[in-house]
Order: C-alpha cells, then sequence, then structure tokens
C-alpha cells in the first residue's frame, strides 16, 4: 500500500471539501441567515483548508495507485467525507446529536435520501443546500469531481473511478480518462439545469402553492440529479400538490437513471447502439409494467387513471431510480403495489448512472444466468453462454454478478441482524437494511414516507450509514479498508 | 424423453401410494371411526390400486432414464401425490375443501408443517395419522421409498435418486444404489421407533397433561422424522407443556438434520471422518450460537436460564430442522430473536439430511464463496479456490451453488409478487412465500405459530403449495416438467 499518496490523495479531497463548503456559507449570507450557520461553514472550510494543505505540502515521489490502495483512498475518502461534512450542521446547531449527522451526511453523499430530521422546514436554507447539494456530489463521485478539477490524466487515477463507479462493468468512456469525465460531468450538469429551468414554470401556474421557488427548484434539481430524494418540505414534492412539478421531477429520474453514456451516444449521433442496448430497454420494460400494474392497482383510491397513473410513474421511479422522493404515503396503497415498490429497490439504476440498488445490468445478468443455468441442468451436454447485447458476456463477469449478490445478501443479513438489536419492528428492521443498502430512502412502518430514521439509536444510525457507503461503494472498497491491517 | 417408462413408473408409484393408504385405514379401524373415514381411505386406496394397475400393465421394452426423464418422474410423482393423497381428507369430509386438502397434502409429503386447519383436535385419528405419515414418507423421499420396496438394482435409478435428494451433493453412499438406500431407511426408522419409546417414557411422569398416549408418541416421531412439524394439539408440543417431551423432540429434530452418512459411517466406527465433517461442525455452531443468544435474549421473559435454554433451543431447532413444531410463539419475542429465527429458516438441515432450507452445505459454500471473492478482488492476482472439509471444492459445483441460490432467490420474488395478489400484509406475504420455499411452517403475523394458513385464497394455496414442491425437490425437477412443451 502507498500511504502516502493516499494520505496526499485524502488531503486534496479535504481541501476541495472546504472549498465546496463555501456555496452553502454563500447561501447563508443571501438569505442573511444567523453568523452561527454561516460561521460553522466558514469554520470547518477553514480548518479543512488548512488540515488538507498541510498534507498535501509534499507530494509523494511515488504515485503509483493499483486496486488496493485505490480501493483504500475511495472507502476512506468517502468516510472523512460523511463525518467532516457532518461538522456544519452539529455545529450550526441545525442536528445537535453529532451521530445524527453523520447518518444525514452519508445519506446525502450516498445519495439515499434517508433521514433523520422530524422538522425539516426548521432548518436554515444553508443546511438545506448543504444536503441537496452533498446528493448532487455524491451521485457522480467525489473522486471522480476531483479528477475533473484536477489537470492529472494519469492512467492510475483509473484505479479510483473504477473503485467508486457504480455497475459491474466500467464505463466505455474511460479510455481518456479526463476529458470523459469532464464530458460526463457537462452532461450531468446540463441535466440538472434543464430540470431546475423546467421546475421553474411552475411559476405560471395559478395556485400559489403549486409553484416552487427559485431556491426550491435549485434544490430540488440538484436532490434529483443525484437519485438522492432529500427535499425542501417535510411533505417531500407532494407539498406542492402540482401535477405538472410531479412529471418533471419523474421525468427526470427517469433520465438520471440511464446509464450517461447514452446521452454521449446520442450527442455523437450513434442512435442506432441506444436503441439496441439490452439494459436500457430492460429498465424501460420494468418501468412501464410497474407503473402500468400499480396504476390499476391503485384505481380506486384515486378514481381516475390520469391521477393514479400520475402517482404510480412518480412511485415507481423514485423506487427504482432510489430517489426517494414522496407524492403519496405508498404503505398506503394496495400490497401488491407495495411489494412491487419493495423489489423495486433492489433494482436501481442502470450501471453508470447516478442510481443505486443492484443496478439494472446486474438483475439482467442475473435473469439471464439463471435461465442458462436452467438450460444447463435440463441439457447438461448442451453449452450455453449468456448473451448481452448480442455478444457473449465473459465468464468472469456473470461469475461475479452472481458473487456480488451473494455477498450483498449475506451483509444484508448481517446488517438486519444487528440492526434487531435496537428493537424496531422487523418489517421497520428489514426495509431498514434494505433502502439503505441500496441507497433508497423510505421503506416500511417506522421509516415510511411519512415517518424517518430519527427512531433509531446513535449506534445503529452508524451501523445503517456504514450500510449506505457499502451499498454506494458496492461493498469492495469498504472490505479492503477493513483488512488493511490483517496484511 | 421416455415417456411409457416415466407412465409406468407413475403407476408403481399409485399403487405403492394405494398400499400406503392401508395404514391410515387400520387406524380408523382401531379407532372405531366412521365408515365414512375409513371408507374414504378404503375406496381412494383401491381406485389407486386398479388404475396404477392398468398404467403398469405393459412394462415398457425401453427402460432407460435419464437426467430429464428422471427429473420429470419425480417433480410429476410429487405432483400426483400431492393431488391424490389428498383425496381421502376431502372425502372423509375432515378438510371439505379440495383446494385445502391439496395444500395439507403438499405441506405433509414436503415435510413443510404449514396447515390450513383450524381445530386439528377436530380430525380423525386416521386423517391425523395420514398427515404424520405423509411427513415421514416425504423426508426420505417417495421415489426413494419405491426404489428400496421394488428390487430394481439398475443404474438408472440413480436419476430417480439424484433429482430427488436434497443438497448440492449426491450422497456418497449411491454406488451400490439398492443396498445403501436399504441402510439409509434402515438408519431412518430405528431412530423414528426410538424417538417414539423416549416420547413413551413421558406416561412416567406424575402429572396428565405432560403425558404422550401412543397414538402422539407415533405420530410425533413419525412428523419429526421427517423434520415435518404436524402435530396432533391446536398449541402443538406446546399443549404438554413438559420439558421432558421438548427435550426430546429437540435432541431428535437435531439428528434428524445430520447428514444420514454421519450415522452409516458412526455404524461402520469412522469416527475421524464425522469429527472432521465440516458441514456437521457449521451446523452445530449455528446452533450453539442461535440457542445462546436467543436464551440471553428472551431471559427477562422466562425468568430463569434452563427455562429460557429450554424454549429458545426448541425453537432454533424447529426452525434449522424446518420442522415448525411450536412450544412458544416467537413473534411474541425480542425482535432480535425473531431475526435470528428468520434468518435460520434460510439455513435448513445438513445434506442428505431430511431437512429443508438452502441445507447447510449451500450456506457453507456460499459463505465460503463470498470470502473467496473477496480475497479475489483484494488480491486480483492470488488464484484462491473454495475448500472444504480439506479438499478443493470443484468449481463447478461452487458455482452452481451461487446460480441455485440467485434462482431461488429470483422464484421467492416472484411467488412474493403474486401471492400479494391475495392481499395479505407485507410480512405475512414475505415470511408465508420463505417458510413455504424453505419447507419450514410457520411465519410472522397470520401464520404465526398461533396462526394458520386457513385466511388465504385457494389459488394462493395452490401457489403455496407449488412453493413447498419447488422447495423439496429444489427447483429443477418441476422446472423440466413446465418446460416439457417446449422441446
Amino acid at each position: 500500500m502507498n500511504y502516502k499518496m493516499i494520505g496526499y490523495l485524502l488531503g486534496q479531497i479535504m481541501r476541495v471539501l472546504g472549498l465546496l463548503m463555501l456555496l452553502p456559507l454563500l447561501v447563508g449570507l443571501i438569505y442573511h441567515e444567523s453568523a452561527t450557520v454561516w460561521g460553522s461553514f466558514l469554520g470547518t472550510a477553514a480548518a479543512l483548508a488548512v488540515l488538507g494543505t498541510l498534507m498535501t505540502l509534499k507530494k509523494p515521489e511515488k504515485k503509483d495507485i493499483y486496486t488496493r490502495d485505490g480501493m483504500a483512498t475511495v472507502a476512506a475518502a468517502w468516510i472523512l467525507v460523511s463525518v467532516l461534512g457532518a461538522v456544519p450542521f452539529t455545529l450550526s446547531g441545525n442536528i445537535p446529536n453529532f451521530a445524527d449527522a453523520v447518518f444525514e451526511t452519508a445519506s446525502g453523499f450516498t445519495t439515499t435520501g434517508a433521514t433523520i430530521l422530524n422538522d425539516i422546514e426548521a432548518m436554515s436554507n444553508a443546511c438545506l443546500f448543504w444536503r441537496s447539494f452533498s446528493h448532487f456530489l455524491g451521485g457522480m463521485g467525489v473522486l471522480i469531481l476531483i479528477l475533473a478539477i484536477l489537470p492529472q490524466s494519469d492512467t492510475r487515477t483509473m484505479y479510483l473511478v473504477r473503485a467508486e463507479s457504480p455497475g459491474p462493468t466500467a464505463g466505455k468512456l474511460t479510455a481518456k480518462m479526463s476529458s470523459s469525465v469532464r464530458n460526463l460531468y457537462g452532461i450531468y450538469i446540463a441535466l440538472t439545469v434543464l430540470e431546475m429551468l423546467l421546475l421553474l414554470f411552475s411559476n405560471l401556474d395559478p395556485v400559489p402553492e403549486h409553484r416552487m421557488s427559485f431556491f426550491e427548484a435549485l434544490n430540488t434539481a440538484l436532490s434529483t440529479a443525484g437519485t438522492g430524494g432529500f427535499a425542501l418540505k417535510n411533505a417531500s414534492i407532494a407539498a406542492y400538490d402540482s401535477a405538472y412539478i410531479d412529471g418533471i421531477v419523474t421525468l427526470f429520474m427517469l433520465l438520471f437513471s440511464i446509464n450517461f453514456t447514452m446521452y454521449y451516444l446520442l450527442l455523437t449521433k450513434n442512435f442506432a447502439q441506444v436503441f439496441k442496448n439490452e439494459e436500457l430497454r430492460f429498465f424501460l420494460g420494468i418501468v412501464a409494467f410497474s407503473a402500468v400494474a400499480i396504476a390499476v392497482n391503485i384505481l380506486p383510491i384515486y378514481g381516475n387513471i390520469f391521477k393514479s397513473l400520475r402517482y404510480s410513474s412518480f412511485q415507481v421511479l423514485t423506487m427504482i431510480s432510489t430517489a426517494g422522493f414522496a407524492t403519496a404515503d405508498f404503505t398506503e396503497w394496495p400490497f401488491f403495489s407495495q411489494m412491487i415498490l419493495l423489489l423495486l429497490m433492489f433494482v436501481g439504476g442502470c450501471a453508470g448512472s447516478t442510481g443505486g440498488g443492484l443496478k439494472v445490468m446486474r438483475i439482467l445478468l442475473l435473469c439471464k444466468t439463471a435461465f442458462r443455468e436452467i438450460k444447463c441442468v435440463l441439457n447438461p451436454r448442451a453449452v450455453v453462454s449468456v448473451k448481452c447485447d448480442g455478444k457473449a458476456v465473459d465468464k468472469e463477469i456473470v461469475r461475479s454478478v452472481s458473487f456480488y449478490f451473494v455477498l450483498f445478501m449475506l451483509l444484508a443479513a448481517i446488517s438486519m441482524l444487528l440492526l434487531s438489536l435496537d428493537g424496531h419492528a422487523i418489517d421497520t428492521t428489514v426495509t431498514a437494511v434494505i433502502t439503505c443498502l441500496n441507497n433508497v430512502g423510505p421503506g416500511l412502518n417506522e421509516i415510511s414516507p411519512s415517518g424517518n430514521f430519527a427512531g433509531f439509536s446513535s449506534w445503529a444510525k452508524i451501523l445503517l450509514s456504514l450500510d449506505m457507503l457499502l451499498g454506494r461503494l458496492e461493498i469492495y472498497p469498504l472490505l479492503v479498508l477493513f483488512t488493511i491491517r490483517k496484511k
């Protein structure tokens, strides 16, 4: 392990984190918030700048970073960001308990969107912005951001990107790292700005409650971009009760759940490749089936098919994209709808999107593997390979996807067992672990869309924060960190 | 597919099933039950004898049975036995609804032990015996029984045994099929008789309620042998409230969850091989840890450690052996205990025992695979193989165990989705599928140890019966049956 280089990179991350805290500081100043609020961001930013600069004073001579180092760096960086990012919440007094603040920050950066806040609307704007902004930063990846900012195009950075990127395969754009990271960030920012602008059109609505202020539109767009789910209202998106806003958020939850490479292909006019993409078609198929099935199931509640389609499609996309916004409390819907939504949590977004979960690609490969296995058992002499996009998938990938699923379920079982010591009902405990590991947000019972995670003990909140990090980083990087001493 | 041979084998099975029905008939006669009761067994037995004889009149010339035929035969045989075995329940009027009777019979033969009966004690003795006896028959395997009875020691029967035997690997005793099957049955019967005799010693107890009649001891022993869980009392084993009976049943649930090959090895004085067996040690480790953890957790309820150990060890073994007897309603215990018990459902007995679940061997291999995978990701250049009992496990087995788990979870998800259409609470629906697929018996909420499956619709009962068969036959044989027409 190249500890010096890891320390140097962590120092850089602290400097960047300090720099990023100037934005909520600015928000606090603009909205004339108390000095305690903006002061806590200023103080933390200054401390991070000093510490980070000290750690980066001496550039290490040996700059090589390999798989293990990359993973350890990513894991350490995410833990650091979750803990240090929580400081202003506690200093400002907005979230007095530090374990609560760490949970909220981890939930932000991992784009889970689970909250311990009973009254979101009582928060300062600076803190609200920091919550939504953490979704935006975490969605694309904390380290990828740094790569985009800093001019270092070495191949060694590949190991950092690979450790942080979601999905079973690294994106196809990784050949020229720096420029492709900038391309992805360009698409990401463009889509976010577009959503914000479209949300601002809600101000044309004659009913004042249906309108979003600039600050609300900005935060909602940042939160959707990372498929996070933090909202500015206690009632989440339901507070606006606007079909227009619901529609825009639904559309962008869909767009942010799609592999960003698709947009790059569209921009470079490779339409055929996009339409043929099996993962995308599978994802759209699941969304369409679920939305229609639930719409029919909840028709008796909402009376007409348009209204039930509006609520069902929003809820389907909020679960599959793992955003976790709410326009309705699905735990009051029929059990068939609830079951679909619970299962969608595991699916998540496409590989290379900001969505969480196991990723559509993995689910697709798991289904194909299961079918292949059935064929093999029925015809022991037949040689059947798993195909995707017309090509045979590398056996090593098929194998590793199955093993990842096994590992994921084992970790889920262990987490559930530990969390059950906190004494919450079985459905709360089980769905808390599922929703955190998949970076979704809401669950059943206590943590339904109208509830929150405030009822858990501090140690349980830290456990669930770890689950969120395990889910976001896809398990292995954190395991590297916890097994360092054994080597 | 060799349809003629499959039909011939199914005919033989019908004849044997008819023959076996003479036993409950005898019970009805002994206890002077109404002619409707014993007549329904007599009538069904006669019809089966006639039909079975007609189907076996012409012995097929081509007797070859391969993997696909073997699987199709096993699947068809089990469906046949579940449906035809249900006839006397309905004819006798003891279970008027035929879907209920099929559920009860499938639950019997698959050794699940889930019941739709609100009042078990209102049943005739003949029907009660048929329920327990189906556990005994299903535990070892319906077809293995036929192989033991009929003198055919061809290698082709291997495919039948392989398709019906639980666990990832066929037993080591399969070299000389017929004789080894008889050895296994010898051990099985000896253990069952021993349990019955030991249960009869409860009659030395001064308190009348603590005693078991001969009929009760016989039925309880048959039910324990198959790790089924049908009891003669509405309160299950709790009705006797006897530490002695609890202890005996606990001991035998443990013994019947162990690979029967171990007993054969003990008889042939291969002690070293037994003590070194990793699956056995892993199984005993899980049992000991769970029993102690739960005993500590429920100590405040029961006041003293002996009483809480008595209830915890019974409950742990009833779940891990997948018997499903009850001495306490664990859904009233702390959630930590409940979570342990829910997770134990997936573990099940050792391979080659009568226990259900995924089997200890598979869980052991899944854990080892997960650890191996972590090692591989951390050290990409290292070649690490999964080892068991000191030897490297064949890669093909490691692979197939992971894929089996994926398939199992996919089927569970599909079943939960379909069952949720029946409108039961999420915890009832989820645990109903889990308990049926793992052949356990009880679950949460409506189907807690003090509840039952009576509340489900007829179609839901058939779906759950299929889940029980899928679990008992380990998925593939039933899939062969459902995909026959595609070939």
